[in-house]
Protein backbone atom coordinates (compact mmCIF):
# COMPACT_ATOMS: atom_id res chain seq x y z
CA UNK A 1 0.00 0.00 0.00
CA UNK A 2 3.21 2.42 1.18
CA UNK A 3 4.66 3.74 -1.90
CA UNK A 4 8.08 2.29 -2.18
CA UNK A 5 10.05 5.66 -2.37
CA UNK A 6 7.89 6.79 0.48
CA UNK A 7 5.14 7.61 3.27
CA UNK A 8 2.07 6.58 3.69
CA UNK A 9 -1.20 7.02 5.89
CA UNK A 10 -4.89 5.63 5.79
CA UNK A 11 -7.94 7.99 6.80
CA UNK A 12 -11.44 6.83 7.31
CA UNK A 13 -13.82 8.93 6.72
CA UNK A 14 -18.44 8.63 6.09
CA UNK A 15 -19.75 10.50 2.84
CA UNK A 16 -21.85 13.56 4.03
CA UNK A 17 -24.84 14.20 2.81
CA UNK A 18 -24.38 17.89 1.54
CA UNK A 19 -21.21 16.14 -0.10
CA UNK A 20 -23.94 14.28 -2.38
CA UNK A 21 -25.56 15.50 -5.59
CA UNK A 22 -28.36 15.12 -7.69
CA UNK A 23 -27.39 12.03 -9.26
CA UNK A 24 -27.78 10.62 -5.37
CA UNK A 25 -22.82 10.27 -5.40
CA UNK A 26 -20.68 12.31 -4.14
CA UNK A 27 -20.19 15.39 -6.20
CA UNK A 28 -16.63 14.84 -8.27
CA UNK A 29 -14.80 18.01 -6.78
CA UNK A 30 -15.60 16.99 -3.38
CA UNK A 31 -12.87 14.44 -3.80
CA UNK A 32 -10.42 16.94 -3.63
CA UNK A 33 -11.63 18.17 0.19
CA UNK A 34 -11.04 13.92 0.93
CA UNK A 35 -7.83 14.15 -0.47
CA UNK A 36 -6.78 17.02 1.56
CA UNK A 37 -7.95 14.87 4.31
CA UNK A 38 -5.78 12.59 3.78
CA UNK A 39 -2.66 15.31 3.09
CA UNK A 40 -3.65 16.89 6.35
CA UNK A 41 -3.59 13.85 8.38
CA UNK A 42 -0.67 12.56 6.60
CA UNK A 43 1.18 15.77 7.95
CA UNK A 44 -0.04 15.83 11.72
CA UNK A 45 1.18 11.71 11.67
CA UNK A 46 4.36 12.79 9.71
CA UNK A 47 5.24 16.01 11.57
CA UNK A 48 4.92 18.16 8.39
CA UNK A 49 1.86 20.95 7.19
CA UNK A 50 0.83 23.88 5.99
CA UNK A 51 0.88 25.04 9.54
CA UNK A 52 4.97 23.99 9.74
CA UNK A 53 5.56 25.67 6.32
CA UNK A 54 3.99 28.65 7.65
CA UNK A 55 5.94 28.67 11.35
CA UNK A 56 9.43 28.78 8.52
CA UNK A 57 7.58 31.88 6.70
CA UNK A 58 6.65 29.90 3.74
CA UNK A 59 3.20 28.94 1.87
CA UNK A 60 2.54 25.65 -0.19
CA UNK A 61 -0.24 26.21 -2.75
CA UNK A 62 -1.85 23.44 -4.60
CA UNK A 63 -0.35 24.35 -8.23
CA UNK A 64 -1.60 21.12 -9.55
CA UNK A 65 -4.95 18.67 -9.12
CA UNK A 66 -5.66 15.79 -10.79
CA UNK A 67 -8.35 12.66 -10.24
CA UNK A 68 -9.76 9.58 -11.79
CA UNK A 69 -12.70 8.56 -10.77
CA UNK A 70 -13.63 4.68 -11.17
CA UNK A 71 -16.88 4.06 -8.97
CA UNK A 72 -19.20 6.27 -7.39
CA UNK A 73 -19.75 6.96 -3.46
CA UNK A 74 -22.65 7.09 -2.36
CA UNK A 75 -24.16 8.97 0.60
CA UNK A 76 -23.38 7.29 3.97
CA UNK A 77 -20.62 5.03 2.02
CA UNK A 78 -17.53 4.97 4.40
CA UNK A 79 -14.39 4.71 2.64
CA UNK A 80 -10.40 4.65 3.39
CA UNK A 81 -8.32 7.57 1.90
CA UNK A 82 -4.36 6.41 0.78
CA UNK A 83 -2.06 9.16 0.94
CA UNK A 84 1.56 8.74 -0.25
CA UNK A 85 4.48 11.07 -0.27
CA UNK A 86 5.88 10.86 -3.74
CA UNK A 87 9.81 11.73 -3.13
CA UNK A 88 10.97 14.13 -5.64
CA UNK A 89 14.38 16.51 -5.82
CA UNK A 90 12.40 19.19 -7.36
CA UNK A 91 11.48 21.60 -4.79
CA UNK A 92 7.80 20.06 -5.04
CA UNK A 93 5.19 18.31 -2.33
CA UNK A 94 4.00 15.51 -4.29
CA UNK A 95 1.24 13.70 -2.88
CA UNK A 96 -0.61 10.44 -4.50
CA UNK A 97 -4.20 9.45 -3.07
CA UNK A 98 -6.06 6.10 -4.23
CA UNK A 99 -9.71 6.54 -2.14
CA UNK A 100 -11.12 2.38 -1.63
CA UNK A 101 -14.40 1.73 -0.26
CA UNK A 102 -14.43 -2.26 0.66
CA UNK A 103 -11.39 -2.65 -1.23
CA UNK A 104 -12.44 -1.92 -4.51
CA UNK A 105 -10.92 1.36 -5.67
CA UNK A 106 -12.69 4.27 -6.14
CA UNK A 107 -10.90 6.31 -7.32
CA UNK A 108 -6.86 7.77 -7.89
CA UNK A 109 -5.66 11.40 -7.64
CA UNK A 110 -2.67 13.82 -7.29
CA UNK A 111 -1.85 17.24 -5.99
CA UNK A 112 1.65 19.42 -6.32
CA UNK A 113 2.47 21.78 -3.97
CA UNK A 114 5.13 24.50 -4.20
CA UNK A 115 7.10 26.33 -2.32
CA UNK A 116 6.12 30.44 -1.93
CA UNK A 117 8.48 32.77 0.16
CA UNK A 118 7.12 36.03 2.26
CA UNK A 119 7.05 38.39 -1.07
CA UNK A 120 5.11 35.59 -2.52
CA UNK A 121 8.10 34.38 -4.91
CA UNK A 122 8.56 31.01 -5.98
CA UNK A 123 11.28 29.12 -4.39
CA UNK A 124 13.06 26.40 -6.30
CA UNK A 125 15.46 25.27 -3.93
CA UNK A 126 14.01 23.16 -1.24
CA UNK A 127 13.39 25.67 2.08
CA UNK A 128 15.94 23.68 5.11
CA UNK A 129 13.10 23.03 7.35
CA UNK A 130 11.34 20.42 4.36
CA UNK A 131 15.20 19.14 3.82
CA UNK A 132 15.90 18.23 7.48
CA UNK A 133 11.95 16.86 7.45
CA UNK A 134 13.11 14.68 4.90
CA UNK A 135 16.30 13.43 5.95
CA UNK A 136 14.49 12.61 9.75
CA UNK A 137 11.90 10.42 7.04
CA UNK A 138 14.58 8.87 5.97
CA UNK A 139 13.77 9.90 2.56
CA UNK A 140 17.67 11.40 1.51
CA UNK B 1 -39.91 45.96 -0.81
CA UNK B 2 -37.14 48.10 0.33
CA UNK B 3 -36.93 48.61 4.38
CA UNK B 4 -38.79 51.80 5.47
CA UNK B 5 -35.75 52.49 8.17
CA UNK B 6 -33.04 51.46 5.67
CA UNK B 7 -31.22 50.40 2.33
CA UNK B 8 -31.82 47.74 0.27
CA UNK B 9 -30.33 46.37 -2.92
CA UNK B 10 -32.02 43.09 -5.41
CA UNK B 11 -29.38 40.38 -6.71
CA UNK B 12 -30.22 37.45 -9.35
CA UNK B 13 -28.48 34.38 -9.68
CA UNK B 14 -28.94 30.66 -10.66
CA UNK B 15 -28.61 27.83 -8.71
CA UNK B 16 -25.67 25.77 -9.63
CA UNK B 17 -25.53 22.02 -10.13
CA UNK B 18 -23.23 21.59 -6.78
CA UNK B 19 -25.33 23.60 -4.60
CA UNK B 20 -28.07 21.16 -5.09
CA UNK B 21 -28.40 17.84 -2.50
CA UNK B 22 -29.46 14.29 -3.28
CA UNK B 23 -33.36 15.86 -2.91
CA UNK B 24 -32.61 17.34 -5.80
CA UNK B 25 -33.17 20.95 -4.26
CA UNK B 26 -30.64 23.57 -2.91
CA UNK B 27 -29.19 22.00 0.60
CA UNK B 28 -30.62 24.35 3.16
CA UNK B 29 -27.21 25.08 4.41
CA UNK B 30 -26.28 26.78 0.78
CA UNK B 31 -28.84 29.84 1.70
CA UNK B 32 -26.46 31.03 4.05
CA UNK B 33 -24.08 31.22 0.81
CA UNK B 34 -26.99 33.25 -1.24
CA UNK B 35 -27.42 35.81 1.62
CA UNK B 36 -23.42 36.29 1.53
CA UNK B 37 -23.93 37.08 -2.15
CA UNK B 38 -26.29 39.83 -1.04
CA UNK B 39 -24.83 41.03 1.24
CA UNK B 40 -21.87 42.08 -0.79
CA UNK B 41 -23.19 42.98 -3.38
CA UNK B 42 -25.38 45.71 -0.83
CA UNK B 43 -21.57 46.52 0.21
CA UNK B 44 -20.32 47.07 -3.47
CA UNK B 45 -23.13 49.23 -4.04
CA UNK B 46 -23.71 51.15 -0.98
CA UNK B 47 -19.97 51.67 0.00
CA UNK B 48 -19.60 49.10 3.03
CA UNK B 49 -18.06 46.19 3.34
CA UNK B 50 -15.99 43.70 4.79
CA UNK B 51 -13.03 45.23 3.24
CA UNK B 52 -14.24 48.81 4.34
CA UNK B 53 -14.03 47.18 7.86
CA UNK B 54 -11.14 45.91 7.51
CA UNK B 55 -9.21 48.97 6.34
CA UNK B 56 -10.61 50.41 9.49
CA UNK B 57 -9.06 47.75 11.50
CA UNK B 58 -12.20 46.10 12.17
CA UNK B 59 -13.12 42.85 11.45
CA UNK B 60 -17.26 41.94 11.28
CA UNK B 61 -17.77 38.28 12.51
CA UNK B 62 -21.53 36.75 11.70
CA UNK B 63 -22.64 36.29 15.58
CA UNK B 64 -26.50 35.23 14.27
CA UNK B 65 -27.66 33.34 11.03
CA UNK B 66 -31.19 32.42 10.24
CA UNK B 67 -32.99 31.29 7.59
CA UNK B 68 -36.96 29.79 7.53
CA UNK B 69 -37.50 28.11 4.09
CA UNK B 70 -40.88 28.82 2.46
CA UNK B 71 -40.37 26.76 -1.19
CA UNK B 72 -37.43 24.94 -2.62
CA UNK B 73 -35.41 26.01 -5.42
CA UNK B 74 -33.94 23.61 -8.05
CA UNK B 75 -31.24 22.75 -9.91
CA UNK B 76 -31.14 25.93 -12.59
CA UNK B 77 -33.95 28.22 -11.26
CA UNK B 78 -32.94 31.32 -11.39
CA UNK B 79 -34.12 33.91 -8.38
CA UNK B 80 -33.28 37.07 -6.85
CA UNK B 81 -32.06 37.78 -3.42
CA UNK B 82 -33.27 41.09 -1.46
CA UNK B 83 -30.73 42.42 0.84
CA UNK B 84 -32.42 45.09 3.24
CA UNK B 85 -30.25 46.88 6.20
CA UNK B 86 -31.94 47.13 9.15
CA UNK B 87 -30.74 50.44 11.15
CA UNK B 88 -30.02 49.63 14.73
CA UNK B 89 -28.51 51.78 17.10
CA UNK B 90 -26.75 49.43 18.48
CA UNK B 91 -23.00 48.41 17.36
CA UNK B 92 -24.72 45.85 15.28
CA UNK B 93 -24.99 45.32 11.35
CA UNK B 94 -28.10 43.76 10.88
CA UNK B 95 -28.85 42.41 7.65
CA UNK B 96 -32.91 40.71 6.36
CA UNK B 97 -32.89 38.65 3.42
CA UNK B 98 -35.83 37.64 1.18
CA UNK B 99 -35.07 34.92 -1.47
CA UNK B 100 -37.70 35.05 -4.27
CA UNK B 101 -38.35 32.94 -7.74
CA UNK B 102 -40.95 34.29 -10.24
CA UNK B 103 -42.20 36.62 -7.17
CA UNK B 104 -42.90 33.64 -5.21
CA UNK B 105 -41.15 33.94 -1.63
CA UNK B 106 -38.55 30.72 -1.71
CA UNK B 107 -37.37 31.94 2.36
CA UNK B 108 -36.28 34.61 4.34
CA UNK B 109 -33.44 35.10 6.56
CA UNK B 110 -31.16 37.60 8.85
CA UNK B 111 -27.62 38.01 9.48
CA UNK B 112 -26.33 40.00 12.68
CA UNK B 113 -22.69 41.01 12.94
CA UNK B 114 -20.53 42.56 15.35
CA UNK B 115 -17.64 44.43 14.92
CA UNK B 116 -14.31 43.30 16.48
CA UNK B 117 -10.96 45.34 16.88
CA UNK B 118 -7.81 44.22 16.14
CA UNK B 119 -6.93 42.61 19.23
CA UNK B 120 -10.26 40.90 18.55
CA UNK B 121 -12.08 42.43 21.46
CA UNK B 122 -15.93 43.17 21.09
CA UNK B 123 -16.95 46.90 20.52
CA UNK B 124 -20.02 47.83 22.11
CA UNK B 125 -19.91 51.56 20.72
CA UNK B 126 -20.47 51.87 16.69
CA UNK B 127 -16.98 52.66 15.10
CA UNK B 128 -16.33 55.74 13.55
CA UNK B 129 -16.36 54.98 10.11
CA UNK B 130 -19.82 52.86 10.32
CA UNK B 131 -21.20 56.15 11.83
CA UNK B 132 -19.94 57.93 8.91
CA UNK B 133 -21.58 55.57 6.34
CA UNK B 134 -24.50 55.99 8.58
CA UNK B 135 -24.50 59.57 7.78
CA UNK B 136 -23.69 59.62 4.80
CA UNK B 137 -26.79 57.41 3.92
CA UNK B 138 -29.13 59.22 5.47
CA UNK B 139 -29.52 56.80 8.67
CA UNK B 140 -28.70 59.02 11.16
CA UNK C 1 -26.43 17.19 28.69
CA UNK C 2 -29.29 15.35 27.15
CA UNK C 3 -32.62 17.62 27.05
CA UNK C 4 -34.99 16.74 29.37
CA UNK C 5 -37.73 15.90 26.97
CA UNK C 6 -35.82 14.33 24.37
CA UNK C 7 -32.32 12.36 23.62
CA UNK C 8 -29.05 13.50 22.49
CA UNK C 9 -25.92 12.45 21.19
CA UNK C 10 -22.36 13.77 20.73
CA UNK C 11 -19.94 14.02 18.18
CA UNK C 12 -16.23 14.99 17.48
CA UNK C 13 -14.86 16.72 14.42
CA UNK C 14 -12.09 18.45 13.96
CA UNK C 15 -11.84 21.58 11.85
CA UNK C 16 -10.69 20.78 8.25
CA UNK C 17 -8.74 23.56 6.10
CA UNK C 18 -10.98 23.83 3.37
CA UNK C 19 -13.95 24.94 5.87
CA UNK C 20 -12.09 28.20 7.10
CA UNK C 21 -12.28 31.64 5.44
CA UNK C 22 -10.13 34.42 4.74
CA UNK C 23 -11.00 35.67 8.58
CA UNK C 24 -8.69 32.34 9.10
CA UNK C 25 -11.92 31.24 11.27
CA UNK C 26 -14.71 28.87 9.81
CA UNK C 27 -16.95 30.56 7.41
CA UNK C 28 -19.95 30.45 9.46
CA UNK C 29 -22.27 28.66 7.27
CA UNK C 30 -20.25 25.88 7.34
CA UNK C 31 -21.67 25.35 11.35
CA UNK C 32 -24.63 24.18 9.23
CA UNK C 33 -22.82 21.26 8.18
CA UNK C 34 -21.81 20.41 11.74
CA UNK C 35 -25.06 20.26 12.56
CA UNK C 36 -25.95 18.30 10.10
CA UNK C 37 -23.12 15.45 11.04
CA UNK C 38 -24.14 15.86 14.46
CA UNK C 39 -27.76 15.33 12.91
CA UNK C 40 -26.94 12.30 11.12
CA UNK C 41 -25.01 10.50 13.83
CA UNK C 42 -28.46 11.10 16.12
CA UNK C 43 -30.05 9.38 13.08
CA UNK C 44 -27.38 6.54 13.05
CA UNK C 45 -27.64 5.89 16.72
CA UNK C 46 -31.38 6.24 17.41
CA UNK C 47 -32.55 4.48 14.63
CA UNK C 48 -34.23 7.58 12.67
CA UNK C 49 -33.10 9.28 9.46
CA UNK C 50 -33.13 10.90 6.08
CA UNK C 51 -33.31 7.16 4.67
CA UNK C 52 -35.71 5.80 7.33
CA UNK C 53 -38.51 8.56 6.51
CA UNK C 54 -37.41 7.65 2.54
CA UNK C 55 -38.46 4.30 2.79
CA UNK C 56 -41.46 5.53 4.22
CA UNK C 57 -42.19 7.73 1.56
CA UNK C 58 -41.53 10.87 3.28
CA UNK C 59 -38.67 13.18 2.92
CA UNK C 60 -37.92 15.74 6.09
CA UNK C 61 -37.35 18.74 4.42
CA UNK C 62 -35.20 21.27 6.74
CA UNK C 63 -38.14 24.38 7.06
CA UNK C 64 -36.00 26.82 9.69
CA UNK C 65 -32.13 27.00 10.45
CA UNK C 66 -30.79 29.18 13.21
CA UNK C 67 -27.19 29.33 14.46
CA UNK C 68 -25.90 31.87 17.23
CA UNK C 69 -21.71 31.96 17.76
CA UNK C 70 -19.95 32.58 20.47
CA UNK C 71 -16.65 32.09 19.44
CA UNK C 72 -14.84 30.89 16.67
CA UNK C 73 -13.50 27.86 15.32
CA UNK C 74 -9.83 27.61 13.91
CA UNK C 75 -8.32 25.43 11.57
CA UNK C 76 -7.34 22.19 13.23
CA UNK C 77 -9.51 23.04 16.06
CA UNK C 78 -11.29 19.96 17.81
CA UNK C 79 -14.96 19.89 19.13
CA UNK C 80 -18.24 18.32 19.85
CA UNK C 81 -21.62 19.10 18.19
CA UNK C 82 -24.53 17.81 20.87
CA UNK C 83 -27.26 17.11 19.36
CA UNK C 84 -30.79 16.54 21.34
CA UNK C 85 -34.30 16.03 20.18
CA UNK C 86 -36.68 18.41 20.86
CA UNK C 87 -39.60 16.53 21.95
CA UNK C 88 -42.96 18.19 20.16
CA UNK C 89 -46.19 17.26 19.65
CA UNK C 90 -46.60 19.28 15.78
CA UNK C 91 -45.65 17.23 12.61
CA UNK C 92 -42.06 18.54 13.13
CA UNK C 93 -38.30 17.40 13.31
CA UNK C 94 -36.90 19.70 15.95
CA UNK C 95 -33.13 19.22 16.86
CA UNK C 96 -30.85 21.91 18.99
CA UNK C 97 -27.42 21.99 18.85
CA UNK C 98 -24.17 23.05 20.41
CA UNK C 99 -20.94 23.22 19.71
CA UNK C 100 -18.47 22.91 22.45
CA UNK C 101 -14.50 23.10 22.12
CA UNK C 102 -12.39 22.01 25.76
CA UNK C 103 -15.73 22.77 27.57
CA UNK C 104 -15.86 26.14 26.22
CA UNK C 105 -19.56 26.85 23.99
CA UNK C 106 -18.58 27.94 20.21
CA UNK C 107 -22.29 28.27 18.96
CA UNK C 108 -26.11 27.14 19.73
CA UNK C 109 -28.36 26.76 16.93
CA UNK C 110 -31.24 25.08 16.07
CA UNK C 111 -33.07 23.01 13.02
CA UNK C 112 -36.83 21.98 11.70
CA UNK C 113 -37.66 19.71 9.55
CA UNK C 114 -41.25 18.99 8.31
CA UNK C 115 -42.62 15.96 6.39
CA UNK C 116 -43.98 15.83 2.74
CA UNK C 117 -45.21 13.02 1.26
CA UNK C 118 -44.61 11.74 -2.30
CA UNK C 119 -46.74 14.08 -3.74
CA UNK C 120 -44.30 16.73 -2.00
CA UNK C 121 -47.47 18.25 0.17
CA UNK C 122 -46.88 18.99 3.74
CA UNK C 123 -48.03 16.26 6.07
CA UNK C 124 -50.08 17.77 9.42
CA UNK C 125 -49.84 14.70 11.37
CA UNK C 126 -47.16 12.57 12.67
CA UNK C 127 -46.84 9.51 10.06
CA UNK C 128 -46.93 6.13 11.67
CA UNK C 129 -42.82 5.01 11.31
CA UNK C 130 -42.39 8.49 13.21
CA UNK C 131 -44.76 7.77 16.20
CA UNK C 132 -43.88 3.77 16.36
CA UNK C 133 -40.03 5.80 16.44
CA UNK C 134 -41.18 7.97 19.37
CA UNK C 135 -42.76 5.33 21.58
CA UNK C 136 -39.97 3.25 20.99
CA UNK C 137 -37.78 5.80 22.47
CA UNK C 138 -40.18 6.44 25.24
CA UNK C 139 -41.05 10.07 24.28
CA UNK C 140 -44.82 9.28 23.76
CA UNK D 1 -9.85 31.55 -28.06
CA UNK D 2 -12.06 28.96 -29.30
CA UNK D 3 -10.53 25.57 -30.02
CA UNK D 4 -10.13 24.15 -33.45
CA UNK D 5 -12.11 21.50 -33.69
CA UNK D 6 -14.73 22.68 -31.24
CA UNK D 7 -16.98 25.32 -29.74
CA UNK D 8 -16.33 27.36 -26.97
CA UNK D 9 -18.18 30.00 -24.31
CA UNK D 10 -16.91 32.51 -21.85
CA UNK D 11 -18.23 33.42 -18.50
CA UNK D 12 -17.46 36.01 -16.35
CA UNK D 13 -17.96 35.72 -12.78
CA UNK D 14 -16.52 37.40 -8.96
CA UNK D 15 -14.78 35.16 -6.46
CA UNK D 16 -16.74 34.54 -3.32
CA UNK D 17 -16.07 35.33 -0.05
CA UNK D 18 -16.82 32.01 1.56
CA UNK D 19 -14.65 30.54 -1.64
CA UNK D 20 -11.55 32.04 -0.07
CA UNK D 21 -9.34 30.06 2.23
CA UNK D 22 -7.05 31.00 5.20
CA UNK D 23 -4.00 32.01 2.55
CA UNK D 24 -6.47 34.58 1.37
CA UNK D 25 -6.94 32.78 -1.97
CA UNK D 26 -9.54 30.78 -3.51
CA UNK D 27 -9.42 27.21 -2.46
CA UNK D 28 -7.92 25.04 -5.09
CA UNK D 29 -10.78 22.49 -5.10
CA UNK D 30 -13.41 25.64 -5.85
CA UNK D 31 -11.98 26.03 -9.18
CA UNK D 32 -13.88 22.64 -10.16
CA UNK D 33 -16.74 25.12 -9.06
CA UNK D 34 -15.84 27.27 -11.44
CA UNK D 35 -15.24 24.62 -14.69
CA UNK D 36 -18.80 23.23 -14.20
CA UNK D 37 -20.15 26.88 -14.43
CA UNK D 38 -18.55 27.24 -17.57
CA UNK D 39 -19.63 23.72 -18.63
CA UNK D 40 -23.43 24.72 -17.77
CA UNK D 41 -23.12 27.79 -19.58
CA UNK D 42 -22.19 26.29 -22.31
CA UNK D 43 -24.66 23.62 -22.18
CA UNK D 44 -26.91 26.18 -22.13
CA UNK D 45 -25.72 28.15 -24.97
CA UNK D 46 -24.59 24.97 -27.17
CA UNK D 47 -28.49 22.76 -25.99
CA UNK D 48 -26.35 20.16 -24.68
CA UNK D 49 -26.77 19.47 -20.89
CA UNK D 50 -26.94 17.18 -17.95
CA UNK D 51 -30.87 17.58 -18.31
CA UNK D 52 -30.67 16.76 -22.25
CA UNK D 53 -28.77 13.64 -20.78
CA UNK D 54 -31.09 12.61 -18.90
CA UNK D 55 -34.14 13.03 -20.51
CA UNK D 56 -32.32 10.95 -22.96
CA UNK D 57 -31.78 8.31 -19.78
CA UNK D 58 -28.39 8.80 -19.83
CA UNK D 59 -26.30 10.10 -17.17
CA UNK D 60 -23.10 11.30 -17.73
CA UNK D 61 -20.91 11.67 -14.62
CA UNK D 62 -17.41 12.77 -14.63
CA UNK D 63 -14.31 9.83 -14.48
CA UNK D 64 -11.38 12.91 -15.08
CA UNK D 65 -10.96 16.54 -13.34
CA UNK D 66 -7.69 17.94 -14.32
CA UNK D 67 -6.70 21.60 -12.90
CA UNK D 68 -2.81 23.38 -12.89
CA UNK D 69 -2.80 26.35 -11.62
CA UNK D 70 -0.45 29.37 -12.32
CA UNK D 71 -1.82 32.71 -10.37
CA UNK D 72 -3.98 32.72 -7.34
CA UNK D 73 -7.74 34.69 -7.64
CA UNK D 74 -8.24 36.30 -3.97
CA UNK D 75 -11.53 37.54 -2.95
CA UNK D 76 -13.64 39.79 -4.99
CA UNK D 77 -11.65 39.66 -8.29
CA UNK D 78 -13.64 39.32 -11.57
CA UNK D 79 -12.61 36.78 -13.47
CA UNK D 80 -13.19 34.65 -17.33
CA UNK D 81 -13.51 30.63 -17.68
CA UNK D 82 -13.31 30.26 -21.28
CA UNK D 83 -14.72 26.52 -21.79
CA UNK D 84 -13.72 24.84 -24.88
CA UNK D 85 -15.60 21.69 -25.80
CA UNK D 86 -12.90 18.82 -27.30
CA UNK D 87 -14.32 16.93 -30.47
CA UNK D 88 -13.52 12.72 -30.03
CA UNK D 89 -14.90 9.95 -31.62
CA UNK D 90 -14.32 7.88 -28.09
CA UNK D 91 -17.92 7.27 -26.24
CA UNK D 92 -17.08 10.76 -24.22
CA UNK D 93 -17.73 14.58 -23.74
CA UNK D 94 -14.45 16.19 -22.87
CA UNK D 95 -14.25 19.82 -21.99
CA UNK D 96 -11.02 22.34 -21.35
CA UNK D 97 -10.85 25.06 -19.67
CA UNK D 98 -8.87 28.20 -19.55
CA UNK D 99 -9.32 30.69 -16.57
CA UNK D 100 -8.26 34.38 -16.79
CA UNK D 101 -7.96 37.74 -15.00
CA UNK D 102 -7.65 40.73 -17.07
CA UNK D 103 -6.03 38.97 -19.77
CA UNK D 104 -3.45 37.07 -17.20
CA UNK D 105 -3.89 32.71 -17.11
CA UNK D 106 -5.04 31.88 -13.69
CA UNK D 107 -5.07 28.04 -14.49
CA UNK D 108 -6.31 25.78 -16.92
CA UNK D 109 -8.07 22.13 -16.63
CA UNK D 110 -9.58 19.66 -18.24
CA UNK D 111 -12.75 17.26 -17.12
CA UNK D 112 -13.85 13.83 -19.14
CA UNK D 113 -17.40 12.39 -18.70
CA UNK D 114 -18.70 8.92 -19.79
CA UNK D 115 -22.16 7.98 -20.82
CA UNK D 116 -24.17 5.70 -18.30
CA UNK D 117 -27.24 4.40 -19.34
CA UNK D 118 -30.31 3.82 -16.72
CA UNK D 119 -28.78 0.51 -14.95
CA UNK D 120 -25.67 2.36 -14.95
CA UNK D 121 -23.97 0.41 -17.45
CA UNK D 122 -20.58 2.45 -19.28
CA UNK D 123 -21.75 2.90 -22.92
CA UNK D 124 -18.90 2.50 -25.31
CA UNK D 125 -20.62 4.30 -28.67
CA UNK D 126 -21.89 7.57 -28.90
CA UNK D 127 -25.43 7.46 -28.18
CA UNK D 128 -27.87 9.26 -30.55
CA UNK D 129 -28.94 11.90 -28.76
CA UNK D 130 -25.37 13.41 -28.83
CA UNK D 131 -24.27 12.20 -32.23
CA UNK D 132 -27.25 14.19 -33.00
CA UNK D 133 -25.94 17.03 -31.28
CA UNK D 134 -22.85 16.74 -32.94
CA UNK D 135 -23.81 16.91 -36.35
CA UNK D 136 -25.99 19.92 -35.88
CA UNK D 137 -22.90 21.74 -34.17
CA UNK D 138 -21.27 21.27 -37.68
CA UNK D 139 -18.65 18.78 -35.68
CA UNK D 140 -19.36 15.30 -37.43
Amino acid sequence: MAAKDGLSTTTSLRVRFNECDPLQIVWHGNYLKYFEEGREEFGRIHGISYMDAKKNRFSTPIVLSHCEHKLPLKYGDRFEIETSFQNSEAAKIIFNYRILKENKLICTGQTVQVFLNEKEELILVNPPFFLDWKQKMGLI
